[in-house]
Formats: C-alpha cells, sequence, structure tokens
C-alpha cells in the first residue's frame, strides 16, 4: 500500500485550475462591490498564488450531486470569501509577516484594514447567498454562518492552547476540526445542497469534507516542521518558535517517555540551535510518523465517505483526486 | 422653538428598560451558544452599561408596524449583536482603552480575543435569523447583512480620513451614514420587516432610521469635544488628539475664514494647552452651533418620517421620545 509519507509527486486535479477560472471573475466582482477603501488591501490578498481547494470542492460538489459546477459557484466564491477572512484575522493573531511569499494585509495595510477587510469578506459571502432567497440559497447561507462560527470556535480554542499547560491529542483534533475541518467539510457539501441534493449525499460529503480536514491540518502541521520553505512560502519552524500545540507536538508530548524534556525544549528560547534540537527530537520519538499515519487513516475515511454517497462517478473520482492532492507530502 | 442645544434634560424612554429586560436574556443565550474561549471577552464587553437604544428601536419597530414587541425580539438581539462585534473591532483600531468607564475587550483581554470575539457576535447574528427561515427572517438577514456591509464600508472611509489632507462636510456626512446610519435604519425597519409590514412602512422606518443615526452621530461628535466623561464614560478631547476629522471639525475647516489656522492647530501637537486652544477655536468659529443646528435638522427628518409612516400611535409616539432622547445634549 502506498502511504502518504511514501507517495510519489502528486500531480495537479485538473479541477483546481478550472474552479480558478470560474472562480477569478466572481470575486473580482465580489470585491468591485466592496468599500472602495478596501479594494487596495483585498486585492493585495487576492493576487494569484492561492490554490483554490474550497472553490474546487463546492463545484465538484454540486457536479456529483447530479447538478453542474456552475451550480456551485455561488458556494465556491463564498466559502473563499470566508477562507479569505479567516486568513486576514488569522495572520493578525498569529502575527505572521508572509504569506504565499508576500507580506500579509496587516503588515502591509495595517491591522485595522486587515481587522475590517475581514470583516467585509464575511459578511459579503453571507449577503452573496441570500441575494436569491431561493431555499437551497437560503440553506447555503444558514450552512455557511454555522460552519464558520464553528471555525472561529477552534481559533479561538488554539489561541486558547498557548496559554494552557497540557493538550491532548484529543483536545488538538476537535480544535482542527473547528478550525480547519468546518469549512472543508461546508465547502464540500455547499455545492450538493444548492442544488436540492437529498439529505444522504450532502451528509456523505460533509463527512468526506470532515475527514480531509482533518487529514490535511495534519498535513499542514508536519509542513510546518519539516516542510520546504521554498514550496509552502511559509517559514519553517514558525510554528514551534511561536509554541503552538500542533499535532506532531501534542502526539510527542503523549507518547514519548521524554516528555518533560521534550517539552522543556519546546518551552525554552528556541534559537536555531534550540530549533534544531527540537526538530531531531520530535523526529526520534515518532512524532512525524503517527501525524502521518494519523494524515493516512483521515484521508481513508474521507475516501470512504465518498464511496457510500452514491455520486455521479466522474466529480467523485475528481474529489478522490483532490483528496490525494492536498493531502500529498511535496505540495 | 426647543433647539437640542436647549432642550431640558430628557426623561429615559420606558421602552429602553422594557428593551433591556426583553434582551438580556437572549443575548446571554446567545453567548452560552459561543465558543466558551470567547465567553469570558464577550461577558466583559456585555456587562451592564450599555443603553440598547437598538434593541428598543427593534421592539418599536415592530409594534408600530401592528405586530407585538416580542415579534421585533430576533432582529433586536441580532442588531445588538451587530453593533457589539463594530464596537469590539472599532476599539482596537481606534486604539481605545476605555469604554463605559471599563477596559475594552483588546486592552484587557489581548487583541486576538477582542478580532475574533466580534467576528462571532457578527456571524452569530446571521445565524439567528436563519435559524427559522420563514421569509420575513430570511429578509431580515439580509437586509440585517447589507447594513453590517455598509457600517463597515464607514469605517473603511472614517479611516482613510485620517490620511486624507482635506475632507467636504458631505464626505463626513456620507461616512458616518454608512459607519453609524446604516445599523440604527436598519434596526428602526427590521421589527416592521420581522411582521410583514408594507414596503412603504418598513422605508419609512428605515428612513427614520438612517436620519436619526446622523442626528445622533453629531451629537456624539459633539459630545466627543464638549461632553462630560463622568457621563460619556470617554476621554474628552480623544477625538481631536487622534485628529479625527468629526462633524465639528469638517464643518469649522469649510467655514472659517482662519481655516488654515485651525488646521494648524489641529494637525499639531495636542499637549493639554494645544487641546484647549483647538477646543476653543473650533467653538469660536460656530462648529459647535453648526453640529447642533444640523443634528436638529435630521432629528425633524427622522420625526417627519414616523409623521407619513402610518404607525401604530403608542409604539409611534415612543419612537420618537428615543430619537428625542438619544440627540439630547446631556445624555
Amino acid at each position: 500500500m502506498t502511504s502518504a509519507l511514501t507517495a510519489p509527486r502528486s500531480e495537479v486535479p485538473a479541477v483546481l485550475g478550472r474552479a480558478g477560472v470560474l472562480l477569478a471573475p466572481a470575486v473580482e466582482a465580489a470585491v468591485d462591490r466592496l468599500s472602495p477603501e478596501l479594494q487596495p488591501a483585498l486585492r493585495h490578498h487576492l493576487a494569484p498564488g492561492a490554490k483554490h481547494v474550497r472553490a474546487a470542492l463546492a463545484v465538484l460538489s454540486a457536479a456529483a450531486a447530479g447538478g453542474s459546477e456552475e451550480d456551485g459557484l455561488p458556494g465556491a466564491v463564498a466559502v473563499e470569501l470566508v477562507h479569505n477572512f479567516s486568513l486576514l484575522h488569522d495572520d493578525i493573531i498569529d502575527g505572521d509577516l508572509e504569506r504565499r511569499h508576500r507580506p500579509t494585509v496587516w503588515a502591509a495595510f495595517g491591522c485595522g484594514q486587515a481587522i475590517i477587510a475581514g470583516d467585509a469578506l464575511a459578511m459579503f459571502a453571507v449577503q452573496l447567498l441570500l441575494e436569491e432567497p431561493t431555499p437551497p440559497r437560503v440553506r447555503a447561507a444558514a450552512v455557511l454562518a454555522e460552519a464558520t462560527q464553528a471555525m472561529i470556535a477552534g481559533q479561538a480554542q488554539d489561541m486558547a492552547f498557548e496559554t494552557q499547560g497540557e493538550v491532548s491529542a484529543d483536545e488538538c483534533l476537535a480544535m482542527e476540526r473547528g478550525k480547519t475541518g468546518a469549512l472543508v467539510s461546508c465547502a464540500a457539501s455547499l455545492g450538493a445542497i444548492l442544488v436540492a441534493a437529498p439529505p444522504p449525499v450532502v451528509h456523505a460529503l460533509a463527512d468526506y469534507g470532515t475527514h480531509l480536514g482533518l487529514a490535511f491540518q495534519a498535513v499542514d502541521d508536519l509542513l510546518g516542521i519539516w516542510g520546504d520553505r521554498h514550496r509552502t512560502g511559509k517559514p519553517v519552524g514558525n510554528d514551534l518558535l511561536q509554541h503552538k500545540k500542533t499535532l506532531p507536538v501534542v502526539l510527542a508530548l503523549a507518547r514519548d517517555d521524554r516528555a518533560g524534556r521534550l517539552r522543556r525544549v519546546l518551552e525554552g528560547d528556541l534559537d536555531a540551535a534550540g530549533l534544531a534540537r527540537a526538530v531531531a527530537m520530535l523526529e526520534e520519538c515518532g512524532a512525524r510518523e503517527d501525524t502521518a499515519a494519523l494524515a493516512d487513516r483521515h484521508l481513508q475515511a474521507a475516501l470512504s465517505a465518498l464511496d457510500r454517497a452514491g455520486l455521479v462517478a466522474g466529480p467523485a473520482a475528481e474529489l478522490e483526486a483532490v483528496a490525494r492532492f492536498v493531502t500529498a507530502r511535496d505540495r
């Protein structure tokens, strides 16, 4: 069996390109309707470089449930707006200076602009879906608002972890289920909701999205420690420097006999040598493998949710390809 | 004629108390459903001291359109949540350390908590209205989202004024129409929307709210310069110290022959003596009277909108009382 750790470099699924092409004019039209004072910051943030995974899930979700990809477009735009709202605010909270190799909005335009540019995106996502208040679009707006609230709650948990002494693996997974899983799950089911698919189809797609979100986040946590800065666009080791309780750290602390020593290293002053020592200790105690195994389990759960949904075959295969792509270790 | 400048100290309208009583358990129930990690910050922010003017408008709006005050309650809760979202974020942006004589959330709990606590409130307002997706509630959610977007745009304009050389009175009014007027207008019409009132009634109430918002903001700008710190709970002169282009300042600069001198004083280093000189110059050139006259004009426009709406008499009289109260100079 090919595990995610040893899988070959995966091809970019074609749907990511198609979603990007569908999305670009719709997002541009959305920004045009927002406050002129916020548009430079929004255009800076939304400039090329994003993969539009959530948008791709939304359009595939519509097609997999028997509609067209265009049917999923309002949902695709709405989830991308919410995703970017969260990035704008999280970058302030995390003090991150760079995203996709460019300055973050708060770093380039100030904290105030980043706060209200994010606010504007989140509210516009709701407006967009409620503009034509058909029952499926109203349902989509309600599901999106709920997922956004769960994402915010996950972010709040993540922040609380910073001052919390012990964080269990379950607590960490619950946090990531909210912070990442909720919106991915929403994206994966929103297209089906927009084409008024039956509840079991919607639920199976939401389930696929929840597990995919967790698998994706586990891989992201791995890349935050062992990734290639030039590929990820994020400074490696940042999570450790910020003493973030990510999955590899939490799994290591739960398992290692030498957890006390590891904790002292992680909590200490992480200069270059300290960072290298922390990374080595995490690797030695199996945190890297454990996290990869967890990512694999959630990837398999996501794929099995797809199998039981009774979806249109072509789009279902593409949903599988997206899942394999975003959880590949070499993104 | 009694002008707002010379009006006697006004009685607190009974509806503010009633709205507070209706609102308290509903807001408490809303907070209970939000992230546990955000609840301490939210409870700190929502502690007693608020006047619940927007909630009062929403419940009166339902009664004035022929429903009960309780019919307006979901709207009242939603506008109060959105209002408090804006306060949480604006306090960060303005760097304000105190609100209602207590530390602001960002000052007491950190910037990150204040950002996402605000995010949670805004999104929950939408969730609350969409929970029972009847046509009036869906309409209310759409109107609220639109008003929130207009409020955000007003805030963006206000921020842009700080680096903009000249700000005309019209630009300033357009900004305040968004920043304050949009949500007050939404509050004043949301109850009527929830009881499915005919469009002319909804529009007249929205119009009342827009003018009331502008009158209220003009008075707020006056109090920011000439108010009593112990009554307002805000440091007097703060707006001038932050070089904010509020109505009195913009009107003074548009009118005064000595605008150049005034501009230099306002833009200079405002120590205690400089602040006193700036306040005196604004008073001398008539900025205080001009702003009060503008507040009066908008109060009258608000009351005449009420007259033409064909409302139930009792609640309409209370809407008038609220308008007179919140624009009285001695709040």
